[in-house]
Protein backbone atom coordinates (compact mmCIF):
# COMPACT_ATOMS: atom_id res chain seq x y z
CA UNK A 1 0.00 0.00 0.00
CA UNK A 2 1.46 3.56 -0.72
CA UNK A 3 1.95 6.41 1.49
CA UNK A 4 -0.28 9.18 -0.09
CA UNK A 5 -4.01 8.88 -0.28
CA UNK A 6 -5.54 9.09 -3.60
CA UNK A 7 -7.88 11.56 -3.58
CA UNK A 8 -10.86 12.58 -5.14
CA UNK A 9 -10.77 15.39 -7.30
CA UNK A 10 -14.52 16.62 -6.00
CA UNK A 11 -13.51 15.84 -2.46
CA UNK A 12 -14.08 19.84 -1.50
CA UNK A 13 -13.99 19.10 2.08
CA UNK A 14 -10.38 17.33 1.75
CA UNK A 15 -9.24 19.83 -0.07
CA UNK A 16 -10.33 22.52 2.88
CA UNK A 17 -8.31 19.64 5.17
CA UNK A 18 -5.21 19.99 3.20
CA UNK A 19 -4.83 23.87 2.64
CA UNK A 20 -5.64 24.29 6.54
CA UNK A 21 -3.09 21.94 7.52
CA UNK A 22 -0.34 23.55 5.30
CA UNK A 23 -1.88 27.59 6.27
CA UNK A 24 -1.53 26.85 10.12
CA UNK A 25 2.16 25.33 9.58
CA UNK A 26 3.24 28.09 7.27
CA UNK A 27 1.72 30.46 9.97
CA UNK A 28 3.32 28.35 12.63
CA UNK A 29 6.50 29.23 10.89
CA UNK A 30 5.94 32.96 10.11
CA UNK A 31 5.40 33.49 13.80
CA UNK A 32 7.63 31.46 15.18
CA UNK A 33 10.15 32.92 12.97
CA UNK A 34 9.60 36.68 13.86
CA UNK A 35 10.23 36.66 17.66
CA UNK A 36 13.45 37.70 17.83
CA UNK A 37 12.09 41.04 16.08
CA UNK A 38 9.98 41.80 18.76
CA UNK A 39 11.35 43.38 22.11
CA UNK A 40 10.62 41.15 25.63
CA UNK A 41 7.35 42.78 26.54
CA UNK A 42 5.36 41.69 23.13
CA UNK A 43 7.25 38.53 22.57
CA UNK A 44 5.44 36.76 24.62
CA UNK A 45 2.11 37.49 22.48
CA UNK A 46 3.59 36.77 19.25
CA UNK A 47 4.72 33.34 20.76
CA UNK A 48 1.39 32.35 21.71
CA UNK A 49 0.11 33.32 18.39
CA UNK A 50 2.40 30.44 16.91
CA UNK A 51 1.61 28.17 19.63
CA UNK A 52 -2.31 28.38 18.72
CA UNK A 53 -1.36 27.58 15.30
CA UNK A 54 1.21 24.86 15.73
CA UNK A 55 -1.40 23.15 18.23
CA UNK A 56 -3.87 23.65 15.11
CA UNK A 57 -1.29 22.44 12.29
CA UNK A 58 -0.64 18.84 14.28
CA UNK A 59 -4.38 18.16 14.69
CA UNK A 60 -4.88 19.01 11.17
CA UNK A 61 -2.50 16.32 9.95
CA UNK A 62 -4.68 14.10 12.13
CA UNK A 63 -7.57 15.23 11.06
CA UNK A 64 -6.64 15.22 7.03
CA UNK A 65 -6.20 11.24 7.18
CA UNK A 66 -8.96 10.73 9.25
CA UNK A 67 -11.07 12.18 6.78
CA UNK A 68 -9.35 10.97 3.79
CA UNK A 69 -9.56 7.28 5.18
CA UNK A 70 -12.43 7.26 6.89
CA UNK A 71 -14.75 10.45 5.00
CA UNK A 72 -16.08 10.96 8.58
CA UNK A 73 -16.05 14.14 10.31
CA UNK A 74 -13.33 14.13 13.10
CA UNK A 75 -15.08 15.44 15.75
CA UNK A 76 -12.80 14.23 18.38
CA UNK A 77 -9.41 15.51 17.11
CA UNK A 78 -11.50 18.88 16.29
CA UNK A 79 -12.07 19.22 20.32
CA UNK A 80 -8.93 18.23 21.32
CA UNK A 81 -7.70 20.91 19.18
CA UNK A 82 -10.18 23.81 20.95
CA UNK A 83 -9.95 22.51 24.40
CA UNK A 84 -6.49 23.48 23.85
CA UNK A 85 -6.14 26.76 21.34
CA UNK A 86 -9.70 28.56 22.58
CA UNK A 87 -7.73 29.05 26.12
CA UNK A 88 -4.82 30.04 24.42
CA UNK A 89 -6.86 33.03 22.49
CA UNK A 90 -8.30 33.65 26.22
CA UNK A 91 -4.68 34.02 27.59
CA UNK A 92 -4.00 36.61 24.00
CA UNK A 93 -6.72 38.61 25.78
CA UNK A 94 -5.18 38.75 29.09
CA UNK A 95 -1.83 39.31 27.68
CA UNK A 96 -2.38 42.48 26.05
CA UNK A 97 -4.65 44.26 28.29
CA UNK A 98 -2.03 43.05 31.27
CA UNK A 99 -0.25 46.32 30.96
CA UNK A 100 -3.43 48.07 32.39
CA UNK A 101 -3.83 45.81 34.98
CA UNK A 102 -5.68 42.22 34.06
CA UNK A 103 -6.09 40.22 36.77
CA UNK A 104 -5.64 36.30 36.43
CA UNK A 105 -9.59 35.79 37.64
CA UNK A 106 -10.40 37.37 34.47
CA UNK A 107 -8.27 34.82 32.32
CA UNK A 108 -9.61 32.12 34.40
CA UNK A 109 -13.12 32.92 34.28
CA UNK A 110 -12.71 32.92 30.43
CA UNK A 111 -10.68 30.21 30.29
CA UNK A 112 -13.57 28.31 32.45
CA UNK A 113 -16.53 29.18 30.35
CA UNK A 114 -14.30 28.55 26.88
CA UNK A 115 -13.94 24.92 28.70
CA UNK A 116 -17.91 25.04 29.46
CA UNK A 117 -18.59 25.81 25.99
CA UNK A 118 -16.58 23.22 24.63
CA UNK A 119 -17.20 20.27 27.00
CA UNK A 120 -20.74 21.23 26.61
CA UNK A 121 -20.38 20.97 22.48
CA UNK A 122 -18.54 18.03 22.49
CA UNK A 123 -21.30 16.30 24.55
CA UNK A 124 -23.99 17.26 21.80
CA UNK A 125 -22.23 16.54 19.09
CA UNK A 126 -20.53 13.66 19.66
CA UNK A 127 -21.86 11.71 22.40
CA UNK A 128 -25.42 12.67 22.79
CA UNK A 129 -26.14 13.54 19.12
CA UNK A 130 -29.92 13.37 20.56
CA UNK A 131 -30.01 16.42 22.58
CA UNK A 132 -28.00 18.39 20.20
CA UNK A 133 -30.16 21.42 20.43
CA UNK A 134 -30.12 21.00 24.66
CA UNK A 135 -26.31 21.11 24.76
CA UNK A 136 -25.93 23.33 22.04
CA UNK A 137 -28.08 25.91 23.90
CA UNK A 138 -25.84 25.46 27.42
CA UNK A 139 -23.02 26.13 24.89
CA UNK A 140 -24.86 28.73 23.38
CA UNK A 141 -24.91 31.03 26.37
CA UNK A 142 -21.00 30.34 27.81
CA UNK A 143 -20.07 31.56 24.21
CA UNK A 144 -22.15 34.59 25.06
CA UNK A 145 -21.11 35.40 28.76
CA UNK A 146 -17.46 35.48 26.74
CA UNK A 147 -18.73 37.71 24.02
CA UNK A 148 -20.28 40.15 27.01
CA UNK A 149 -17.27 39.72 29.31
CA UNK A 150 -14.61 41.11 26.02
CA UNK A 151 -17.81 43.51 24.57
CA UNK A 152 -18.98 44.86 28.00
CA UNK A 153 -17.36 43.69 31.11
CA UNK A 154 -14.58 44.22 32.99
CA UNK A 155 -11.99 43.18 29.86
CA UNK A 156 -13.44 45.97 27.68
CA UNK A 157 -13.26 48.65 30.56
CA UNK A 158 -9.40 47.96 30.67
CA UNK A 159 -8.84 47.93 27.34
CA UNK A 160 -10.57 51.52 27.38
CA UNK A 161 -7.86 52.43 29.61
CA UNK A 162 -4.92 51.11 27.89
CA UNK A 163 -6.23 53.64 24.84
CA UNK A 164 -4.65 53.56 21.54
CA UNK A 165 -3.63 50.49 19.59
CA UNK A 166 -4.22 48.39 22.45
CA UNK A 167 -7.93 49.09 22.51
CA UNK A 168 -8.21 49.35 18.49
CA UNK A 169 -6.37 45.54 18.39
CA UNK A 170 -9.12 44.85 21.50
CA UNK A 171 -12.10 45.76 19.26
CA UNK A 172 -11.00 43.84 16.17
CA UNK A 173 -10.24 40.76 18.48
CA UNK A 174 -13.92 41.66 19.71
CA UNK A 175 -14.77 41.26 16.57
CA UNK A 176 -13.13 37.65 15.51
CA UNK A 177 -15.26 36.65 18.79
CA UNK A 178 -18.45 37.56 17.41
CA UNK A 179 -18.32 36.92 14.05
CA UNK A 180 -15.65 34.81 13.23
CA UNK A 181 -16.39 32.42 16.54
CA UNK A 182 -20.05 32.28 15.25
CA UNK A 183 -19.31 30.54 11.94
CA UNK A 184 -18.88 27.18 14.74
CA UNK A 185 -22.41 27.13 15.89
CA UNK A 186 -23.89 27.40 12.49
CA UNK A 187 -21.56 24.48 11.64
CA UNK A 188 -22.71 22.59 14.47
CA UNK A 189 -26.36 23.35 13.05
CA UNK A 190 -25.06 22.58 9.76
CA UNK A 191 -23.93 18.95 11.49
CA UNK A 192 -26.92 17.75 13.49
CA UNK A 193 -28.28 15.43 11.62
CA UNK A 194 -31.94 16.07 10.46
CA UNK A 195 -31.43 19.44 10.53
CA UNK A 196 -29.82 21.05 7.98
CA UNK A 197 -27.54 17.61 6.58
CA UNK A 198 -30.34 16.77 3.66
CA UNK A 199 -29.49 19.83 2.27
CA UNK A 200 -25.87 20.20 2.19
CA UNK A 201 -24.82 16.87 3.11
CA UNK A 202 -22.70 15.92 5.66
CA UNK A 203 -18.97 16.82 5.54
CA UNK A 204 -20.31 20.25 5.16
CA UNK A 205 -19.78 20.87 8.77
CA UNK A 206 -16.09 20.29 8.48
CA UNK A 207 -15.59 23.24 5.25
CA UNK A 208 -17.38 25.80 8.32
CA UNK A 209 -15.07 24.63 10.96
CA UNK A 210 -12.14 24.79 8.64
CA UNK A 211 -12.78 28.37 7.07
CA UNK A 212 -13.52 29.67 10.81
CA UNK A 213 -10.51 28.27 11.88
CA UNK A 214 -8.26 29.45 9.17
CA UNK A 215 -10.10 33.18 10.10
CA UNK A 216 -9.65 32.88 13.85
CA UNK A 217 -6.91 31.10 14.41
CA UNK A 218 -4.38 33.29 11.62
CA UNK A 219 -6.50 36.16 11.74
CA UNK A 220 -6.49 36.32 15.26
CA UNK A 221 -2.59 35.90 15.43
CA UNK A 222 -2.26 38.43 12.37
CA UNK A 223 -4.06 41.55 14.46
CA UNK A 224 -1.42 40.31 17.82
CA UNK A 225 1.29 40.65 15.64
CA UNK A 226 0.39 44.14 13.84
CA UNK A 227 0.38 45.44 17.20
CA UNK A 228 3.37 44.49 18.32
CA UNK A 229 4.99 46.05 15.38
CA UNK A 230 2.96 48.75 15.93
CA UNK A 231 4.39 49.22 19.45
CA UNK A 232 8.03 48.79 18.19
CA UNK A 233 8.01 51.83 16.80
CA UNK A 234 6.07 54.00 18.94
CA UNK B 1 -5.49 -0.27 7.17
CA UNK B 2 -5.40 3.12 7.94
CA UNK B 3 -2.56 4.71 10.15
CA UNK B 4 -4.82 6.70 11.77
CA UNK B 5 -7.18 4.95 14.50
CA UNK B 6 -10.63 5.60 14.71
CA UNK B 7 -11.55 6.67 18.15
CA UNK B 8 -14.68 6.20 20.20
CA UNK B 9 -16.07 9.93 21.14
CA UNK B 10 -16.69 8.56 24.95
CA UNK B 11 -13.46 7.20 25.24
CA UNK B 12 -12.32 10.17 27.52
CA UNK B 13 -9.00 8.31 29.03
CA UNK B 14 -8.16 8.45 25.03
CA UNK B 15 -8.97 11.84 25.07
CA UNK B 16 -6.66 13.08 27.89
CA UNK B 17 -3.84 11.30 26.43
CA UNK B 18 -4.02 13.14 22.92
CA UNK B 19 -4.68 16.80 24.79
CA UNK B 20 -1.92 15.92 27.18
CA UNK B 21 0.48 15.16 24.06
CA UNK B 22 -0.35 18.38 22.61
CA UNK B 23 0.20 20.09 25.68
CA UNK B 24 3.40 18.83 26.24
CA UNK B 25 4.38 20.19 22.95
CA UNK B 26 3.08 23.14 23.25
CA UNK B 27 4.74 23.50 26.55
CA UNK B 28 8.30 22.78 24.99
CA UNK B 29 7.85 25.04 22.24
CA UNK B 30 6.99 27.86 24.72
CA UNK B 31 9.78 27.30 26.98
CA UNK B 32 12.51 26.58 24.19
CA UNK B 33 11.31 29.58 21.85
CA UNK B 34 11.55 32.00 25.31
CA UNK B 35 15.31 30.72 25.94
CA UNK B 36 16.73 33.57 24.43
CA UNK B 37 14.97 36.59 26.29
CA UNK B 38 16.49 35.76 29.79
CA UNK B 39 19.60 36.06 30.91
CA UNK B 40 22.23 33.93 31.24
CA UNK B 41 21.64 33.16 35.05
CA UNK B 42 18.13 31.94 34.07
CA UNK B 43 18.01 30.27 31.40
CA UNK B 44 19.47 26.95 32.35
CA UNK B 45 16.64 26.44 34.73
CA UNK B 46 13.92 27.41 31.95
CA UNK B 47 15.68 25.03 29.44
CA UNK B 48 15.14 22.47 32.00
CA UNK B 49 11.40 23.19 32.45
CA UNK B 50 11.64 22.41 28.41
CA UNK B 51 13.16 19.18 28.87
CA UNK B 52 10.86 17.82 31.37
CA UNK B 53 7.63 18.62 29.14
CA UNK B 54 9.70 17.55 26.32
CA UNK B 55 10.22 14.35 27.38
CA UNK B 56 6.92 13.76 28.40
CA UNK B 57 5.55 14.91 24.96
CA UNK B 58 7.50 11.90 23.55
CA UNK B 59 5.97 9.75 25.99
CA UNK B 60 2.75 10.61 25.52
CA UNK B 61 3.21 9.93 21.79
CA UNK B 62 3.65 6.30 22.75
CA UNK B 63 1.29 6.20 25.48
CA UNK B 64 -1.63 7.81 23.36
CA UNK B 65 -0.46 5.22 20.87
CA UNK B 66 -0.33 1.78 23.22
CA UNK B 67 -3.45 3.74 24.78
CA UNK B 68 -5.82 3.22 21.34
CA UNK B 69 -3.98 -0.05 20.03
CA UNK B 70 -4.86 -1.85 23.66
CA UNK B 71 -7.22 0.15 25.80
CA UNK B 72 -4.53 -0.72 28.85
CA UNK B 73 -2.23 1.39 30.97
CA UNK B 74 0.97 2.27 29.47
CA UNK B 75 2.62 1.90 32.90
CA UNK B 76 5.66 0.63 31.07
CA UNK B 77 6.48 4.27 29.46
CA UNK B 78 4.25 6.11 32.35
CA UNK B 79 7.52 5.07 34.36
CA UNK B 80 10.02 5.60 31.74
CA UNK B 81 9.22 9.10 31.74
CA UNK B 82 8.98 9.64 35.54
CA UNK B 83 12.45 7.92 36.06
CA UNK B 84 13.92 11.15 33.71
CA UNK B 85 11.41 13.85 34.81
CA UNK B 86 10.98 13.55 38.06
CA UNK B 87 14.90 13.91 38.53
CA UNK B 88 14.85 17.07 36.22
CA UNK B 89 12.53 18.14 38.52
CA UNK B 90 14.54 17.47 41.61
CA UNK B 91 17.45 19.60 39.71
CA UNK B 92 15.06 23.15 39.30
CA UNK B 93 14.65 23.22 42.85
CA UNK B 94 18.65 22.70 43.12
CA UNK B 95 18.91 25.25 40.54
CA UNK B 96 16.80 28.12 42.06
CA UNK B 97 18.67 27.88 45.30
CA UNK B 98 22.17 27.39 43.74
CA UNK B 99 22.45 31.32 44.04
CA UNK B 100 22.72 30.93 48.01
CA UNK B 101 24.61 27.78 48.31
CA UNK B 102 22.83 24.49 47.61
CA UNK B 103 25.08 21.67 47.68
CA UNK B 104 25.45 18.36 44.83
CA UNK B 105 24.95 16.66 47.98
CA UNK B 106 20.98 18.33 48.81
CA UNK B 107 20.49 17.39 44.61
CA UNK B 108 22.08 13.83 44.83
CA UNK B 109 20.04 12.76 47.90
CA UNK B 110 16.89 14.19 46.21
CA UNK B 111 16.97 12.45 42.88
CA UNK B 112 18.26 9.06 44.65
CA UNK B 113 15.19 9.60 47.16
CA UNK B 114 13.22 10.31 43.98
CA UNK B 115 14.21 7.07 42.47
CA UNK B 116 13.37 4.84 45.31
CA UNK B 117 9.83 6.37 44.97
CA UNK B 118 9.98 5.44 41.54
CA UNK B 119 11.51 2.21 41.40
CA UNK B 120 9.33 0.37 44.01
CA UNK B 121 5.84 2.39 42.94
CA UNK B 122 6.82 0.45 39.70
CA UNK B 123 7.29 -3.15 40.97
CA UNK B 124 3.65 -2.50 43.28
CA UNK B 125 2.08 -1.42 40.11
CA UNK B 126 3.73 -3.28 37.18
CA UNK B 127 5.76 -6.28 38.79
CA UNK B 128 4.11 -7.35 42.02
CA UNK B 129 0.66 -6.16 42.00
CA UNK B 130 -0.14 -9.15 44.25
CA UNK B 131 2.13 -6.50 47.19
CA UNK B 132 0.87 -3.02 45.66
CA UNK B 133 0.37 -1.87 49.33
CA UNK B 134 3.56 -3.03 50.32
CA UNK B 135 5.49 -1.10 47.49
CA UNK B 136 3.06 1.64 47.45
CA UNK B 137 4.01 2.13 51.53
CA UNK B 138 7.83 2.01 50.89
CA UNK B 139 7.34 4.21 47.76
CA UNK B 140 5.34 6.55 49.87
CA UNK B 141 8.49 6.54 52.50
CA UNK B 142 10.36 8.41 50.09
CA UNK B 143 8.14 10.49 49.07
CA UNK B 144 7.54 12.30 52.31
CA UNK B 145 11.36 12.10 52.43
CA UNK B 146 11.28 14.68 49.29
CA UNK B 147 8.67 16.87 50.82
CA UNK B 148 10.37 17.01 54.48
CA UNK B 149 13.13 18.22 52.41
CA UNK B 150 11.59 20.93 50.72
CA UNK B 151 9.31 22.00 53.19
CA UNK B 152 11.57 21.88 56.33
CA UNK B 153 14.65 20.39 55.97
CA UNK B 154 17.95 21.96 54.24
CA UNK B 155 15.86 23.24 51.13
CA UNK B 156 13.66 25.17 53.14
CA UNK B 157 16.76 26.79 54.80
CA UNK B 158 18.27 27.66 51.86
CA UNK B 159 14.97 29.19 50.31
CA UNK B 160 14.15 31.59 53.81
CA UNK B 161 18.13 32.75 53.53
CA UNK B 162 17.42 33.67 49.64
CA UNK B 163 14.41 35.18 50.35
CA UNK B 164 12.46 37.20 48.13
CA UNK B 165 11.24 35.74 45.05
CA UNK B 166 12.57 32.91 44.90
CA UNK B 167 11.42 31.96 48.60
CA UNK B 168 8.27 32.55 47.13
CA UNK B 169 8.60 30.03 43.70
CA UNK B 170 9.94 27.43 46.40
CA UNK B 171 6.51 27.58 48.47
CA UNK B 172 4.67 27.59 45.48
CA UNK B 173 6.80 24.39 44.21
CA UNK B 174 6.83 23.27 47.38
CA UNK B 175 3.31 22.94 47.48
CA UNK B 176 3.33 21.45 43.95
CA UNK B 177 5.16 18.47 45.53
CA UNK B 178 2.82 18.09 48.61
CA UNK B 179 -0.48 18.33 46.78
CA UNK B 180 -0.06 17.92 42.91
CA UNK B 181 2.56 14.95 43.38
CA UNK B 182 -0.26 13.32 45.76
CA UNK B 183 -2.56 12.50 43.15
CA UNK B 184 0.41 9.84 41.63
CA UNK B 185 -0.39 7.89 45.09
CA UNK B 186 -4.06 8.63 44.37
CA UNK B 187 -4.27 7.19 41.48
CA UNK B 188 -2.05 3.99 42.25
CA UNK B 189 -5.01 3.19 45.01
CA UNK B 190 -7.53 3.82 42.11
CA UNK B 191 -5.30 1.76 39.50
CA UNK B 192 -4.66 -1.50 42.18
CA UNK B 193 -7.32 -4.39 41.12
CA UNK B 194 -9.66 -5.28 44.11
CA UNK B 195 -9.43 -1.73 45.52
CA UNK B 196 -11.67 0.60 43.59
CA UNK B 197 -11.71 -0.58 40.45
CA UNK B 198 -14.89 -2.06 41.04
CA UNK B 199 -15.98 1.47 41.56
CA UNK B 200 -14.09 3.81 38.67
CA UNK B 201 -13.60 1.26 36.28
CA UNK B 202 -9.90 0.42 35.15
CA UNK B 203 -8.67 3.33 33.16
CA UNK B 204 -9.15 5.95 35.84
CA UNK B 205 -5.19 5.80 37.31
CA UNK B 206 -4.78 7.11 33.55
CA UNK B 207 -7.31 9.95 33.84
CA UNK B 208 -5.54 10.65 36.99
CA UNK B 209 -1.68 10.86 36.13
CA UNK B 210 -2.22 12.45 32.88
CA UNK B 211 -4.20 15.27 34.67
CA UNK B 212 -1.22 15.22 37.14
CA UNK B 213 1.33 15.42 35.02
CA UNK B 214 0.00 18.15 32.98
CA UNK B 215 -0.63 20.21 36.27
CA UNK B 216 3.02 19.39 37.56
CA UNK B 217 5.04 19.41 34.78
CA UNK B 218 3.63 22.68 33.04
CA UNK B 219 2.70 23.94 35.64
CA UNK B 220 5.90 23.80 37.57
CA UNK B 221 7.80 25.17 34.57
CA UNK B 222 5.63 27.58 34.38
CA UNK B 223 6.63 28.77 38.02
CA UNK B 224 10.06 28.62 37.48
CA UNK B 225 9.03 31.05 34.15
CA UNK B 226 7.58 33.39 36.18
CA UNK B 227 10.48 33.75 38.60
CA UNK B 228 12.79 34.01 35.60
CA UNK B 229 10.37 36.86 34.21
CA UNK B 230 10.46 38.44 37.65
CA UNK B 231 14.22 38.57 38.10
CA UNK B 232 14.89 39.82 34.63
CA UNK B 233 12.82 43.33 35.77
CA UNK B 234 14.79 43.51 38.99
C1 LIG C 1 -21.53 28.35 20.69
C2 LIG C 1 -21.45 26.88 20.30
C3 LIG C 1 -20.24 26.29 19.95
C4 LIG C 1 -19.10 27.20 19.85
C5 LIG C 1 -17.86 26.92 19.46
C6 LIG C 1 -16.81 27.88 19.35
C7 LIG C 1 -17.07 29.32 19.56
C8 LIG C 1 -15.58 27.42 19.05
C9 LIG C 1 -14.44 28.22 18.84
C10 LIG C 1 -13.33 27.67 18.40
C11 LIG C 1 -12.16 28.42 18.08
C12 LIG C 1 -12.11 29.88 18.20
C13 LIG C 1 -11.11 27.71 17.66
C14 LIG C 1 -9.98 28.30 17.09
O1 LIG C 1 -8.93 28.39 17.59
C15 LIG C 1 -20.14 24.80 19.67
C16 LIG C 1 -19.07 24.17 20.55
C17 LIG C 1 -19.82 24.52 18.20
C18 LIG C 1 -21.43 24.06 20.04
C19 LIG C 1 -22.64 24.81 19.65
C20 LIG C 1 -22.74 26.13 20.37
C1 LIG D 1 4.00 8.08 46.56
C2 LIG D 1 3.71 6.98 45.56
C3 LIG D 1 3.93 7.18 44.20
C4 LIG D 1 4.35 8.53 43.81
C5 LIG D 1 4.57 8.99 42.57
C6 LIG D 1 4.92 10.35 42.28
C7 LIG D 1 4.98 11.36 43.35
C8 LIG D 1 5.20 10.63 40.98
C9 LIG D 1 5.53 11.90 40.51
C10 LIG D 1 5.66 12.09 39.20
C11 LIG D 1 5.88 13.36 38.61
C12 LIG D 1 5.99 14.58 39.44
C13 LIG D 1 5.94 13.39 37.30
C14 LIG D 1 5.94 14.59 36.57
O1 LIG D 1 6.86 15.06 36.03
C15 LIG D 1 3.74 6.05 43.20
C16 LIG D 1 5.00 5.84 42.39
C17 LIG D 1 2.56 6.31 42.27
C18 LIG D 1 3.49 4.71 43.91
C19 LIG D 1 2.61 4.83 45.08
C20 LIG D 1 3.19 5.72 46.13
Amino acid sequence: TSEIAKLDPTDYVGFTFFVGCMAMMAASAFFFLSLSQFDKKWRTSVLVSGLITFIAAVHYFYMRDYWTSFQESPTFFRYVDWVLTVPLMCVEFYLILKVVGATKTLLWKMIIFSLIMLVTGYFGEAVFPGQAALWGFISGLAYFYIVYEIWLGSAKKLATTAGGDILKSHKILCWFVLVGWAIYPLGYMLGTDGWYTSILGSGSVDVAYNIADAINKIGFGLVIYALAVKSQKA
